[in-house]
């Protein structure tokens, strides 16, 4: 049935396997995108958004690479939030609400219309393996698909147990079925795996809540957008709502705990720290009286909601309850409730940097199956491991971001380097350098190193020249260009800063604190010059950028170039660490056992000290 | 959780379990609509259509009585024909090709919008009974859900088995779980219940296939709608595309019989006769050397395509070199191959006319657990079944429709007459007075009465009585008006028919034969009569039916009442056929057991013999 010896094959078609189907398709690769539902390609299995803190960045950054969830997000989002806007643009982050069926529908949309994407509905149940190399995977009816090589993204899938309260059952997800047979097969092969545990809140009526008692929380006034091409900008926005929880709540709560598989042990794995359930917080939290809950709407037109915050594997009567004794939900009706889940993953330190793992050749993971949560993280991993799997078929070199180029490089980095215990989310405190690693410049840092291996289009990389060209000029001539005391003092004057006494470059005084684009534009030089040169927005904000954070950004750059000191530093592929007897025992076990790729990955594992670093070092510069 | 007790619970939210909850809901009952996976209400399980012979009929007559499916038909067709339309308008069917994730997202918001309709995610796995009535239904976790009524409408889902090949897994359809639970509770109760199956094609991916060797099947010129309402009419279209088998094909799907579950035993239960599968094709006409199959998008964008013609069960190597050997197929790729699927299913002689069970008080049965086939078989018995539940609880006569008022009504008396041993599907054969069931009087037939329950909004009735007013007052004009023979003699010349030597009733002309309602209009008064009273299509083409028709429409009438006078001939709930010596044996059995209403569903058992029917009526007469 399939003759084709497929260049990859990815299983999963959640937001990794998405992601990689289309960036190794979009390089050229023959791309099997194998699932147990065709239906449910790029389903928004928890909150329906995208973005955040971090994540929005993330997205931003899989964008510039030339992947499709920025795209897809703005042609289905319902709101737009830039968050963290009054805080530095190193912050700044970019969060959408989406409609689920259209997100889904986009993007199983944007793969039919990738002519390297072939489709095929059932469950692969297992690895076609030849010495220690995958020829392609085996479906459930027994069918062999071939493929140079294959990428897992089995989600929340393999082996997947459902907890509410008391019951179990499994699952892969709320009214689907798990997957069998893959970790058995790996674990067969020496992979390790292990168990990790996510929830999901109740979905209710939107019809039955009273929106009245809640504090509304509109999108922004000027929505912006994910992609850096052509897409729409929203024109209407719906609204999200903010109530919270009180100890009449958390009372209620806490009668369900001894029910609860999380208090009683049921659940044995670890869940995600950032996104805990209701239950941990009042565990945890037990001083705090309250907890805000976000009410997400599900779409431009459906009535589900969503209960953002309110996650939870107590049993549905007491979740009920508890619910209904939140302000605004005293008539609350369930369409579903919530739930935890167990599934298999594969601790990360037996990846390499390209997701390949290191037992198998060609084989790939993604996705929550290398213990990660999140929509943005599973995506982009799916990305790297699509785009490399082509490149490692091809014979080209590898495509490994580094840490001060992309969070996509943080990510993956810290999950092969340190591993993981619990899900593990991304945050701007996660990245060294965030302040070269943002929202707004992700297509300067990440699009021609895409365009260069052959994903980015043509047209990508001339949207961003052209914006680099212009914003560039713009900081050019706010260094090259003066103002006088008179222009210049009454807007001074106005933000309280103080007065020059000569004149002196512009780049100088728009450097104060308090000076913005808004004041410069007062300054007929800076107007005309916006004018004749044609900038638009998002060039002008670039520059501003640029010319108001220069210091710190140099400064991240400077120590960037110090660590690529040591990154430049190779250690051999089967270097034998046991030869190095000053080593300590416990930096010789890690190092072996995750086995980087310099010294500067070396450096980061932990039970790795400067001065085994200093051996290393030593070593290597012979 | 669920404290209020809702009016009616509808399990299930495929075509009967949604046009069921509409139905009640819109009644005023306060309804629950329970399902396995609300991403999948409204799912076209099948083939990506709604429509056709005496089915087309139905859909209009769930419109007319103010069902959803035709309305949702109109907002997600990608394609419309009327069929048979160079016979008799009794014979014109309405066939739309759909948007196939359109439709469902259709269905999900309408009963979404629908006040009454709440929704609940969870398997349901039994039912609360008290006595010989039904209390609500019990969820999978355990939870209690109180209904006054329950309609279950649970598809194939009821401990679904999957068949390809010689494998077999249990499964309610292709990657989703099956229902269990229900069907052990019932059988303890004394239910009879059975297995029936049902196949399905491979989906493939439309641009693997070469359409310039196939035939293109494009929609209507001038393309019509389902609704009475104001919905859309298309204004552009996808085509379709013809290919067929060859005997080549055959014998490729030959070698694979012996591993046929169809064939080799494995399969006991029997499917729908007229959407037999391709290896059932070729061996019950071995003399036909091709089959056509019909190529059919899935929708607007989606490169899927359903083979329509090619359903199968045969093992999946078997169908993808078969489909390789049919002509524009040559290079094909699966989406998914077909499959066979056994579930369980009640014969439907355990129901009465309001599908209400005769053994549970208050449970009610629609679509295929009654052992029919078809989204538009079961939407209808989905209606019914909701309309007579609102109506039970309000202590309210029920809702029956006879022979002669709609192809409902002939489905309905047939599934609890005659029982079904293999899945029933409508034909126009099957109606004995298909000539008043036309498409085109859906609204007149049925619209008042559903109105006078309450259920068709006076919209729907107001744009009934005008058409019929407007239609009637043509054909009265016609019957009133004479023409001359200058006038209509050039027409009759035309149409080579007997010129006329004098006036006469334009009635009496407009009926001959090659006389059409275009020939009529060139008559100045005519079309002066059709201005004046702004005519519109919708009226002219029934009042040409009425006029041209009007021998064929009387006789059936005449018919129909001989049927009523049997049909007031009521036999009482409890009858006692035994005291009855003079029956034949067969026929005191089968009466025993079908308990029919009325002396004329009695004559329509099989085995019930005219002079069994002169028993009972000289009986029924004291």
């Amino acid at each position: 049935m399939f003759e084709e010896v497929y260049d990859v094959i990815v299983v999963g078609g959640g937001h990794a396997g998405a992601e990689a189907a289309a960036a190794a398709a979009n390089m050229g690769s023959k791309t099997l995108l194998a699932t147990m539902n065709l239906q449910t390609i790029g389903q928004m299995s928890c909150n329906p958004a995208m973005g955040g803190i971090a994540k929005g960045q993330i997205v931003r950054e899989i964008d510039a690479l030339g992947g499709y969830s920025g795209i897809i997000t703005d042609k289905s989002a319902i709101q737009f939030k830039m968050l963290n806007k009054s805080k530095g643009p190193a912050m700044w982050s970019p969060r959408a609400q989406n409609d689920r069926m259209r997100f889904a529908e986009e993007w199983r949309l944007a793969l039919e219309s990738t002519p390297n994407v072939d489709f095929y509905q059932e469950m692969i149940s297992g690895l076609l393996i030849e010495g220690n190399t995958v020829k392609g995977v085996r479906t459930s009816l027994g069918i062999d698909i071939k493929g140079k090589s294959v990428v897992l993204t089995n989600g929340t899938f393999l082996n997947g147990l459902i907890h509410i309260g008391n019951k179990q059952f499994g699952g892969g997800r709320a009214g689907e079925k798990a997957a069998t047979g893959i970790t058995e097969q790996l674990t067969d092969l020496g992979f390790e795996s292990g168990r990790m545990k996510t929830g999901t809140p109740p979905r209710v009526d939107g019809r039955s809540l009273d929106y009245s008692k809640m504090i509304v929380q509109p999108g922004d006034v000027h929505p912006e957008k994910f992609s850096y091409l052509d897409t729409p900008i929203l024109s209407q926005q719906r609204d999200c709502f903010m109530t919270h929880t009180s100890e009449m709540v958390h009372d209620v709560l806490r009668t369900g705990f001894d029910r609860s598989p999380m208090f009683n042990g049921r659940i044995k794995s670890i869940g995600p720290r950032y996104c805990p359930s209701i239950e941990d917080k009042i565990n945890r939290f037990a001083d705090k009286s309250s907890h805000q809950l976000f009410v997400e709407p599900e779409g431009w037109d459906t009535v589900e909601v969503y209960v953002n915050g309110f996650s939870t594997s107590l049993p549905e009567d007491i979740q009920f309850k508890a619910l209904r004794s939140v302000v605004g939900f005293e008539k609350v009706k369930f369409f579903r409730p919530g739930y935890a889940i167990e599934y298999d993953y594969f601790p990360p330190t037996q990846l390499k940097h390209t997701l390949e793992t290191k037992l198998l050749n060609n084989l790939y993971f993604a996705g929550q199956i290398n213990g990660t949560t999140g929509y943005e993280e599973a995506a982009s991993q799916g990305l790297m491991a699509g785009i490399n799997a082509h490149l490692k078929i091809n014979d080209r070199d590898s495509f490994i971001l580094k840490r001060d180029e992309a969070y996509i490089g943080v990510l993956i980095d810290d999950l092969i380097t340190k591993g993981t215990e619990e899900p593990y989310r991304m945050f701007t405190s996660r990245a060294e350098y965030r302040t070269l690693l943002r929202q707004d410049n992700a297509d300067l840092r990440l699009t021609p190193m895409s365009h260069a291996i052959g994903l980015a289009t043509d047209e990508r990389l001339r949207r961003m020249e052209e914006k680099r060209k212009k914003s560039d000029a713009f900081i050019k001539f706010f260094k090259q260009t003066s103002v006088s005391p008179e222009s210049i003092n009454p807007i001074l004057e106005e933000v309280d800063s103080a007065l020059v006494k000569q004149s002196d470059k512009m780049f100088k005084v728009f450097s104060r604190p308090k000076v913005t684009m808004d004041h410069m534009m007062q300054l007929e030089a800076v107007s005309n010059f916006v004018n004749e040169n044609n900038l638009g927005q998002e060039e002008m904000e670039q520059a501003e950028i640029q010319v108001k954070y220069a210091g710190y950004i140099q400064k991240e750059k400077s120590n960037a170039d110090k660590l690529h000191r040591l990154e430049n530093v190779k250690i051999p592929d089967n270097f034998d660490y046991s030869i190095l007897k000053s080593l300590s025992f416990e930096a010789r076990e890690k190092l072996q056992s995750i086995r980087p790729i310099t010294i500067s990955q070396a450096s980061r594992i932990s039970g790795v000290s400067p001065s085994d670093i200093s051996v290393l070092l030593v070593y290597m510069g012979r």
